[in-house]
Parts: C-alpha cells; structure tokens; sequence
C-alpha cells in the first residue's frame, strides 16, 4: 500500500476531493460553453446556460412535489429534450433514474412501478395510457403521472395531468443541485430482462456514470463540440451514458423521437452529426433509404453498433456513405457497452471480408474496465486459441452496483469477483472477444432484450398449451425475432395466428412471437428443452 | 443523497470496484496494444508488452532490494525510458516516486533526500555527482543509488553503483505489480519552491493522477495511437501527468533528452510526433532555429504551453509552421495544468493581436477540477469584468493531498475549501481566467520555478551584503531571469560579478541574478521591501 510513513494532514478535503458524478460535467459546461447549444430538437434550441437553467427547473420542482434524495423518478420517454433533462434534473434533486422502456405493456411497467417505487414519473403524450393502465394494475401507490407534451410530435395534451412545462414552472431556473456526498450513492436504476421472467432492477452510481462517460470519449475517438444524435433509447442502459456524457466534451445533443431514415439523414445534414450509436438495424436502415430520403454530408460520421455484430454486408455497405462503424458490446449490468473492437494501426490495409471480420468481433475491455475476458467453469481465462469456449465476464468501475432488491441475484451474478455476463465466446489468437453463443435465453429484437421464458410463460397460460419453448429466429430486418415451439395438449387444437393474437393481448408487440411452430420439443433424458435443437431449426427456417 | 430505500447487496465488491490508478492504463494496454510502440529513444524502441514487462522488472527488483510499500524512491533524470518505467514500476512496487529536479545542488538535493526520506534513486551519469555531494552532506542515513547509464547520449558509467540494466536484470519480467488497495494511497511525491527558501513535498495519490490523465486527453484533442514528444520534464509535476496518460490512448512515448531544436524538429518528422507540452521557451526555440535543423512534417502538432502566456509574436511565429498551441496553467499543487485556455468555436474567424489575446489568457477548469476561478480576500467571486483582481482558487480532484510533513502549510493552503495559488488573476467577461500578477515570489525561467527568498537567502550570506531583493526580470530567451537588487553594508565594497559567483557557488545556474543593482532599496513605512518598484524598474532595463 502507498501510504507514506507520516500522512499527517493529507486527507481528504473539500478542495482536493470531489466525489465523482456527471452532474459535474453540465456545471463544468456552463462554465465552459455556456451559449454553445446544448440540445436541439426542431425549434427547441438551448444552450448550455438554459439546459442547466431548465434542469434547475426540474430539480426544485421536483423537491417542491416532495421527491426527497433517495427516491425513484420514473421516464417513460423518448428521446426528447426532457428525458435528457431528467437524467441531470432527477439526479440534482438527489433522486434516481428510473427510464422505463416505452415499449413495455401495462402489467410490466406496474410490476417496475412496484418493485422501483417510483413516486413520481414523467410520461410521454403517446404511452400515456400504458401508464394510466399500470396504475389501475398496481396493489399499492402508483407515481404521481406528469404528462410530457411534445408538441414538435404533434402531440395533444390528455388533459388528465399536469403538464412537464407546468412541472417546470414551479422550479426556479437558478436553485442549487444535491451534489452526491459519496460516489457511491444510486443515480439510476433500469429494468433488464434476465432469465427469469420478471426484469431485474440494475442499479448504477454516480462514480460509473462518471467514468463511462469519460472513458467512452476515448474509444470513440471524440474530440471537442462532437454532435450526437440520440438514436440509442434513453431507456437503454441511459443512452450508454452518452447523454452523460455531451457537456464534458461540450457537445450537442440532437433528439430523435422516431428512428426513421429522413430524420437521421437530415439530422446528420442540417445539424452536422458527427456520432451516435445505434443497433446494426439502425444501420441497415440508412442502407435500405429510398434515395429521396438520403442526404449528402461531408462529415464522417463515427458510429457505436451493439447488440449484434454488424454484419459483413452491411459494413461494406454503410461505410463508404460516409460512417465508421465500430463495434462495442456490453449489457444494462455494465452500463451499456464494456468492450469495443478497437481498430489497430496494423489493420489499416485490411478490407472487405477481412475487414469485416476483424469488426464484427466484440474487442476488448473499454478504459474504465478492469478486466474483461473469456473463462471457464473454474474462472480461468480460456486460451487465446480462436477455439476453447467460456463465459465473458466483467470486472472494474464500469460494473454495476447490483440488482435492486435482490442480493441473491446480484452475489450470483459477482460470484468469483466477476461479473458473469451470461454470453458464451472464445478469446482470439490478439485477446478480442467473439461471442459464440449466448446462455442466457435473451433474444435481441431490433436491440430490444426478450426473456424467452416470460413470452413461455405468457403461452403457457394459453389452454391448448402442454409444452413451449421460445428461441430466437435470425431476421433480417430486427436480428432477431421470437419463435415458438409448441406441444399442444392432447386433443386440443390451435392454430399459429390464435395463439401469436393470445400473446399480443399481455406483451409488448416486439415480444410476441413471430413464428409459431408445433410439433413435440426435443428434451433430454432429464426432461429438458434442448433449446440448440430448436435454435438450429429456427436458423434454417 | 442518492442512495436508494433499499441499498442491500449493493455495496462495493471486487467485481464493481478497482482503486482508479495510472497503473490500470498500462495494465490495459498489454491487453489491447501489445505490439503497439510504447517508448521510442534512439535505439531503444519497446512496444507495449516488453514496456510492462521492464516494469514488472523494476517493481520487482526495488522489492527483493528491500523497498516496501509506502517506501520513498527517487529520481535524479532527464526525460529517458527508465524515468518513463520508473512512473509505473515505483508505484507497482506500491512505492512513492520522489521525482527530482536534475538542476538543483546537491545542497538543496540533500535536504529534498533528508526530508522525503528516499531509500533508494535512481540518478542519470551527469549528476551523479551531485547526488554523491548530496549524501555526504546528509547528516542521517541517504537512498541507496543506482546509476542510470544513457548509452544513447554516450554516458559511461561510474563503476561506483549499481547500474539500472543490472537493477532490472535482478527483477522477473512477469512479476506481478502492487496494486493499490485505495485509490487515495500515495503514488509521487514532487518538490516545488513556494514562498519560503525551503521547497515543499507535494504528494500526488493515484486517483488524482488516473482522473488528470482521462482528463487531459479531452482538452487536448487526442485521439488513439497520439506520438508524444517528452519535452515538459518527467521531474515537473511528473511530466504533468503525460507519462501515465500515454497507455489509456495506445500512445508512443518518444523521449527526448536535450531540449534542442533539431531533436525536437527530428523527432516529430521521423516519429511523426503528434502532441508535447512545454514551456513558451520551447516554441521560441523552434521558431528562431536556423534553416538546416528545420524539418518539414505533414501532421498539426498539437502543443500545450505553460510556465507564461504565450506571447502574440510567438504564436503568429509558431501556428503557421504545423503547430496549435493551448495555453494551460497550472501549480505542482494540481498536478500541473489545471486550467486550459478552452478553444471556442466561436473564435473561429479571429486572427492576429485578437488572436493571440484570447490564446494567452490562463482560460477555464479542465474536466477533473471541479471549480476554478478568482476569489477575493471574503472567498467571494470577483466580478467577470476585466478589471478586480484576486487570486485564482481551486477546487476538485486534481488537486494535490497536500505537503508532505507540513500539515500547517496544507491547512493555510486549503482553507476555505480551496487551494490558494498565490496567483493573482481577473475574471475576463466570458469567465477566462487572466493572470494579472504573482503574489508569490516566485521567478518562472525557463519553465523553472526559482524562489526568490532562497536566493534572497544566499545574498544575504554575503558579508558585504545589507539588505537585498530578488525580482524576475523579463528576459527574450527565458522568459524571467532573476536580478538582484542590494544596499551593501556601509562601507563594504562588492562587484557585480563577485555576488554573482558567489550565488553560483551555492545554488543552480538558473537561480543566479543575472543582474546585480546596487543602491538604497524602497521600503514601506514598516520597512517591508516594495518588490513591485523593484519589478517595475527590472522590467525596463
């Protein structure tokens, strides 16, 4: 240990230690680029003077409704000014985040309500209703609903709630934020589908946001006044912290409510978008633009893909329109992406499929890990053989503080002083991670995570249903897409569209399964689904 | 503050918690940049796997020579690859490095030895000498010393120590390092002149330096695989952190160990040197370089300047020849720069006198501090007008822990929640930090701090001497040099020349007056010295 022989008098203080938070950032930006524009969204055009004013807003006004530091404010959001000012507004009230997937079904987002105990939550125009209903749904207390108007959308106000710009008016532009008194203390908590049914409720500090922040400017090769486009939910894992991130580099924050070709293409024209991250869908999207919708800039615009490896296709597609893509790869437990496959001065000849075979790996660990490789059984590092399969796993400042509530999953998940990622890889000849396999039952559709066995567990319900099991199907346009294996009981009947109609009625639209298959599932001599069978079968489909 | 209602299974574990620490970057960087150019002088030329693995060599050869951790080891180096190995392998031994100032005398040596009570220095063969005298005149028990041997700038050894080659030989290339346990354990220990004779111990801890590195790669527009050119030297607030910083960025470390033009010009031509730090001396140096050590190069080298505002002739001179220069300002106390003066988009179109205005102010917080600004004597914030004066505070994480063995000279430093500079400075209109004044007296030549008491001290030692006064002296090569004035005793009799000497004979060669005034001193009422007419008349000789 690096202790002196006398450290009399060189403690901590107030003028040499701060704790660490993104907080520090937007005050640092005020000071910095005070009239640089911060947020732009259509004609909602701040700069960082009036982002923070509006965040004091936020803050005041919330402390003013009773929200007290440690409670839970709830977004149900999209990518819009005010989720960015609620991931600065409910932390300087010393609140935690709690940005819940818009996507979800009623009965999810009550379960999240519940077990978060948000008190109050900011809701958008348009899923109004699913919180509306969530309440209805709920035992106990629900949050306060403050309705969010975006009136660039189009969107009308229901009438039934207070309004975010009436939320707003009750703070003062000007009030003081709580600053963490320890790093340490919950900034955000954000539900992930695990391998249970229910989600879990990932809990990050305010030193992580810190530090992913800062250590993603690095991989990204992000210089001053960077703008980015939203593209990744605010929902996901915060935006990977990127929102976080803009004001230590003094960028600008360029909203996107709808992930649609012509509002990316004209953002990344009009507004000069330089990065943003997004799934390998997102990418595709831009390939497969009619040509009105295109636009030519002469940037080069720096992406972040995750949640599959972009294929070789799209690669060879999308980077000479003018964007570099790199690939990173991460869960809600590492606060989005982890690892990255950083490009090496020696690829610099490489191309085509070579190219995109040394992309399409999911690298190696980000600053702010420790350590992030591939294990065995017995948490030793597999060979760099290109071959010997093990478990990815997590270890550093960029890994969460645990599952909310839940210290058996969250000791399991650390278990040997890892992270255990779930996801199944072998180490290259170089150390870059490819993933070979996932274990967990997740499928990523269109980068959203589906628990296999909550959509089993919807089927099941379904009277016809004996057996199911529910594995990814590759797709084109989503990555992936649910499919189900049915045994139905005997003498009973049903057909493929009955029950994908049954699923819909109680989840989400993109969890419903696309593809019903029946027919008896293949088990092992204990009983169990063997998923690869029908992985594999899926994949031929 | 944010902790949640229920924070159980939430607390730090090994999985989610590393101490921030310099030595994770090179860690990381065996792991991502193995075969990458890590250290380039001369013929030596390491990548990144056999740079760690001459840390692990040192870390462990310092052990088994019986250094424990908390221990003091010193250096006595210019900027070569073992001071940049000893920046990692001291502290990876969990030891303290005790970087010094190769110019000092072996008195001021000696005491700097006695006082941060080093057990072992590593010393370069052209001052080998000094540290020898510094041990004889050490009254207790001094550092065992290891003779560094610079082969590339034809040293020969003394044949009176251990050289470093057969130090590290003693090591094991794959031992592993002593990590950091806490984030705020020691990691150097830097002696600077403040207002007493004597220099105090600042000590650095490994939080400080991680967060300072991340920092400066954001204010310094660098991106991976950056060629840095060590000209700031290592013994300087540890190279202003640069060292640590070059792993999280896959960067080369070029050393340089005469600060001439034609290596400098050499170096960034054939190592394609991307970024280096230096004092305003540096670039006058470059500019005023005859026509056969000039080289031409294709890429921008990105300078940060510090010690003296660029001045507007240097910069004209200097930009159109490849190179962007950031004024930064800074104490030993916060590491280095703590403050850059931020580029504005918005500036975009000056040019000229404007220019170089804007160029020369002291400019706003780097990321890692938390607040710096100019306070009056209340702690209150002068006006953003130009015009009131106070001196400039500051707060944050790249603060130092305070001075070693002198907690009184920390608490009068920190007091009010700030560290005092002892620099007078004025909030311009935009929150730009300008320096209007040094309260200290302190003379910058060369990049050099020098005191002025200490020198006053040796004067005063004189027998003809009475009364005398030190002052910086504008000068066109160093910036400042110092100049003496002095009332000699009635009826005493002394030369120029012979005070001159006999400061020589006592101090560093750049801490001798290079003028010797004579006559009655100015005084107050309660005969304090007025050192600003003193000032004043320096600065029109």
């Amino acid at each position: 240990m690096g202790w002196l022989p006398d450290e009399t008098g060189l403690g901590k203080v107030p003028a040499n230690y701060t704790p660490l938070t993104p907080l520090s950032f937007l005050k640092r930006a005020v000071e910095v680029y005070p009239d640089h524009l911060a947020v732009a969204y259509g004609s909602h055009r701040v700069d960082y003077r009036a982002y923070a004013a509006r965040v004091s807003r936020l803050a005041s006004a919330l402390a003013g409704r009773g929200i007290q530091p440690g409670d839970v404010v709830a977004t149900l959001l999209p990518n819009i000014p005010a989720h960015a000012e609620a991931h600065f507004g409910v932390p300087a009230a010393g609140a935690v985040l709690n940005a819940i997937n818009t996507r979800l079904d009623a009965g999810t987002v009550a379960y999240i309500f519940a077990h978060g105990g948000a008190k109050l939550a900011l809701v958008d125009s348009e899923v109004i209703e699913v919180a509306e209903a969530a309440l209805v749904e709920m035992e106990g207390p629900g949050p306060v609903l403050i309705e969010v108007v975006d009136a660039e959308a189009g969107c009308i106000a229901s009438g039934r709630h207070t309004t975010y710009d009436a939320l707003l008016a009750e703070g003062a532009p000007d009030a003081p934020w709580i600053m963490p008194e320890d790093e340490w203390e919950s900034i955000a908590l954000n539900y992930t589908s695990g391998t249970t049914g229910r989600p879990k409720g990932v809990v990050y500090h305010h030193r992580g946001a810190y530090l992913n922040a800062m250590g993603q400017v690095l991989s990204w090769r992000m210089v001053l006044n960077p703008v980015y486009l939203t593209i990744v939910p605010l929902f996901h894992c915060n935006g990977w912290c990127h929102t976080w991130m803009m004001p230590v580099v003094g960028g600008t924050l360029v909203c996107c409510r709808e992930i649609r070709a012509k509002p990316i293409f004209d953002a990344i024209a009009e507004e000069g978008v330089t990065h943003f991250g997004g799934a390998p869908i997102v990418l595709n999207t831009l390939i497969n633009a009619p040509e009105a919708e295109r636009r030519a800039f002469p940037q080069v615009v720096e992406v972040f893909t995750a949640g599959a490896p972009p294929a070789p296709s799209t690669l060879a597609k999308i980077e000479p329109m003018g964007f570099n893509v790199t690939h990173v790869y991460g869960l809600t437990e590492t606060y989005g992406p982890g690892t990255e496959c950083t490009w090496q001065a020696k690829w610099d000849g490489t191309a085509g499929a070579a190219r995109a075979d040394l992309k399409a790996r999911q690298g190696v660990a980000m600053p702010f890990l420790e350590h992030v490789t591939v294990m065995d059984d017995r948490m030793v590092e597999v060979p760099h053989d290109g071959e010997t399969k093990g478990e990815i796993m997590f270890r550093g400042n960029g890994v969460m503080k645990g599952y909310y509530k839940n210290p058996e999953a969250t000791e399991e998940s650390f278990a040997g002083g890892y992270f255990h990622s779930g996801d199944i890889a072998i180490l290259e000849e170089d150390g870059y991670i490819r993933i070979a396999d996932r274990a967990k039952d997740i499928i990523i559709s269109g980068g959203e995570n589906i628990s296999s066995v909550e959509v089993e567990g919807v089927l099941m319900g379904h009277d016809a249903v004996s057996l199911c099991a529910v594995v990814a199907k590759p797709d084109e346009t989503w990555g992936e897409v649910p499919c189900a294996f049915v045994e139905l009981k005997t003498g009973a009947e049903a057909e493929e569209a009955e029950l994908i109609a049954f699923v819909r009625g109680q989840l989400a639209g993109f969890k419903t399964p696309k593809k019903v298959v029946f027919g008896e599932l293949p088990k092992t001599s204990t009983g169990k689904i063997q998923k690869f069978q029908l992985r594999a079968q899926a994949k031929e489909m």
